[in-house]
């Protein structure tokens, strides 16, 4: 499938009955192997960050995309966005569909007063991420528990 | 003061009453200019935030550090942490108070089983937070609104 017909593809919050075809997708950025998940558990916990909003993309009602941002409300009022676990399922890359995507993020936290969004992407992403208005300024750093 | 006696050194989770403290404390990372904040305010949504743990570190009963460790429950049941909003008054610095600060963040998150913590930094700093266990990953990127 070459074209992508606009009014066949929707954008929308994730909801509980989506959990299945959602870590599905997430598994093609990075595998959770050797783990069983409980769905009602990571269901529960989730919806109980403050103000995480995650929205899915459904083309012809299949889930083909999914992004979440989360809000952090600083200590001095200020209120931050975090762009987190961007995917585009395979069959659908190089489609724009990833732009519009974080362009429905960026509108949520935009709704949420936030101040800035922040993201962290590889090197090769940077092209991408600045077609929606985000500049490189920082180092990420990782450590795993 | 050259030396910081370690038994005057103490760190706890952040109290509403460090409030004022800590807000010009992180004036010193980035100044909030030509807002007027209202302590009950802020303080009611910051800790709205779903296990928002942050710290104050105080040498002789004054506030001198501020750290948080926001703890994100991602759709698939992982639990990541992001480290934020580091700060050091600039009258202790290079007293080894930062990297005991990250240290005691990092446990926060070990403890409630985050796989993993990230932040995003200044280049400089780098070599900072590798004394850690900290490592390079990725690019950050910002976005103002």
């Amino acid at each position: 499938m070459n074209i992508i017909k606009d009014n066949k593809l929707i954008f929308r919050l994730v909801e509980k009955k989506d959990w299945r075809d959602v870590y599905s997708l997430l598994n093609q950025l990075t595998e959770l192997l050797g783990t069983v998940r409980d769905k009602d558990e990571c269901w529960d916990k989730f919806i109980s960050n403050n103000s995480n909003n995650a929205i899915v993309g459904l083309y012809n009602n299949q889930i083909i995309a999914y992004g979440s941002i989360v809000i952090e409300n600083k200590i001095r009022g200020e209120l931050a966005g975090h762009i987190e676990d961007i995917v585009v399922d395979r069959n659908f890359r190089d489609k724009n569909i990833g732009v519009k995507l974080i362009k429905k993020l960026v509108k949520i936290g935009y709704k949420k007063d936030c101040y800035r969004i922040t993201l962290t992407c590889d090197q090769s992403l940077i092209n991408f991420y600045s077609k929606n208005g985000f500049n490189v300024n920082n180092i990420a750093m990782k450590k795993h528990l």
